[in-house]
């Protein structure tokens, strides 16, 4: 069995962020569900680009937040996303090797632009995503590097790789490869409506041990098990044989396993900016406490150490190294 | 005469900020002169870029920041300055025109790119800038839209427009036509380097009342005055005919006029996050003031208030509308 080199591979849709401040009626005239992430097309883009004010422009996409947050706590994270040749292109592969990132999943060529979320943060600290999926609609089997699999203690996938239609594929090659090299699988399962759309299929992979771990907010861990109910979400996570990691907002989190449950606080903060990122964040430190061999309580305590620190600014990757932080923090990493 | 249209043109080198967060130790191996501008070539452009860890970007440029923010404040801006036609040319224009500038310079075809600045933000908030000029080279007096100079209340140009050959000779041709039309002309200092490489024509320029008004910070004063002390310096900008809005940073602000001198607080800060775009903001406040009729002493409270506002987030443009910031801070705009 090839030795491990890497944390974590993530791999997810790669997409530049283009966030812009609104206030709450600007969703209200354009009828968007606060909080949610929707898929559009280049019209629609265009469209809503050009009625959105002062932009700032960061990578970002979930699984690719969470790169870079392992690798701004020093670890050793892979990456596998698909990016056009282009500026957005250039400048999200600059950001992910700038950062630590072993990022080698060649750009497409001629074809569809870098994928991009024009993403509206109200006065709250909400975000509510429009996303153009461009090159990431050909991310597919073939861009799976079974090398790096087979060298990454767990491959975490995006739950949105179920959107476009190769990247399902590839998702289920790299578990594949992932389990017969007797590492992990975890997904995130990214967001409420993607559960909705997608549920009996995440329900199979839980089912048949496509993923050992998933990671998830309360609003997604609900829709997944159709109740209103945590305790009773809560509940069945707990039946459903996997390791969930459960994120509560203020609240904290919690690691959710077969044999009981642990819950920790959130950090306290001042002030919410933007809460883009602050699952991929949180999944970034859990992550990366599992390869460290943290038990599952101090995991938690990592991941919301890293969600806390996102949320005070605008865009979803750490703007200060996070080891320096968590070792503020009283982690030594 | 034709009528007042617009509260300020602003014209200057349009560029794409390129924040990155780095530790002091970066700029000492990389012999930078902490807090200056230098220009760099393509090559070291792509060599620093090479270095910088995760970047955020958005559209910059010391007069472009300054017409975007009196957008924010409410007021109406217009803009002059060369991007090319690329990806960052167009986001750099979405920008200006979303938020309400109006900026109708032809872009660059098929030349070289649209500018951008490297720009490293140490953990003190200063912030060091490494600018390739790329298309704002190609920025000459063609792009003088005399309508446009003919219809604001003040034409309100960069000193960093004397680093670009032709740009000087539109700054020149700008401040004929405003003064024909009996506007007002301003000249912000821009940096104390460039003062220290154009001193001597900036001098002819107050002195020959090319320039009515000029902003500068403290360093860009002792440097135009070329004395270690303030006081002197303060003597020397009340004896030159022009008026003066000095910058004092943490200090605050003054106005200095023939006639005598007005000293405001600066806002008490909790955190200085980037210090990027202070004295740009300041000026927006300043000049949306002064086209409002406000006394010198509430124009620098205004210009204070704007500083402020932008040095909590990365980047040099308001995250907020400034007019709400400044209605909160008790002015009526």
């Amino acid at each position: 069995m090839s030795e491990i080199k890497f944390d974590a591979l993530c791999i997810g849709n790669a997409i530049c962020d283009v966030f812009a401040h609104v206030e709450e009626d600007f969703l209200v005239r354009e009828d968007l569900v606060k909080g949610a992430m929707r898929l559009i097309d280049t019209d629609e883009a265009l469209r809503l680009y050009d009625k959105m004010g002062q932009t700032v422009r960061i990578s970002g996409g979930s699984a690719g937040n969470t790169a870079a947050g392992i690798a701004s706590l020093g670890g050793k994270p892979a990456y596998f996303g698909k990016v056009a040749k282009d500026d957005l292109g250039e400048a999200y592969t600059h950001d992910m090797t700038a950062t630590g990132v072993h990022f080698e999943t060649p750009p497409l060529v001629d074809d569809v632009p870098t994928a991009r979320s024009m993403i509206l943060i109200t006065p709250d600290g909400e975000r509510t995503m429009n996303t153009y999926l461009g090159a990431c609609t050909k991310f597919g089997p073939s861009d799976v590097d079974a090398d790096v699999v087979a060298a990454s203690a767990v491959t975490y996938m995006e739950g949105y790789l179920w959107d476009p239609e190769e990247a399902k594929k590839a998702f289920l090659a790299a578990a594949d490869i992932a389990h017969n090299n007797d590492r992990k699988v975890a997904i995130t399962l990214s967001d409420s409506f993607c559960v909705d759309r997608y549920r009996s299929e995440f329900h199979d992979l839980i089912k048949n041990g496509v993923v050992d771990l998933v990671f998830a907010n309360e609003h997604e861990l609900k829709s997944l098990y159709e109740t209103a109910d945590l305790d009773t979400a809560i509940s069945a996570a707990r039946e459903s044989g996997a390791v969930t990691a459960l994120t509560l907002g203020s609240e904290g989190a919690m690691a959710i396993t077969p044999e009981g449950q642990v819950k920790v606080s959130a950090q306290k903060l001042d002030t919410v900016v933007d809460l883009t990122g602050a699952g991929d964040l949180f999944a970034a430190g859990f992550l990366f406490g599992l390869a460290r061999s943290y038990d599952h309580q101090t995991a938690c305590e990592l991941g919301c150490l890293c969600a806390a620190n996102v949320i005070g600014h605008v865009g979803a990757r750490p703007e200060k190294a996070l080891k320096d932080v968590a070792n503020q923090g009283g982690f030594i990493v």
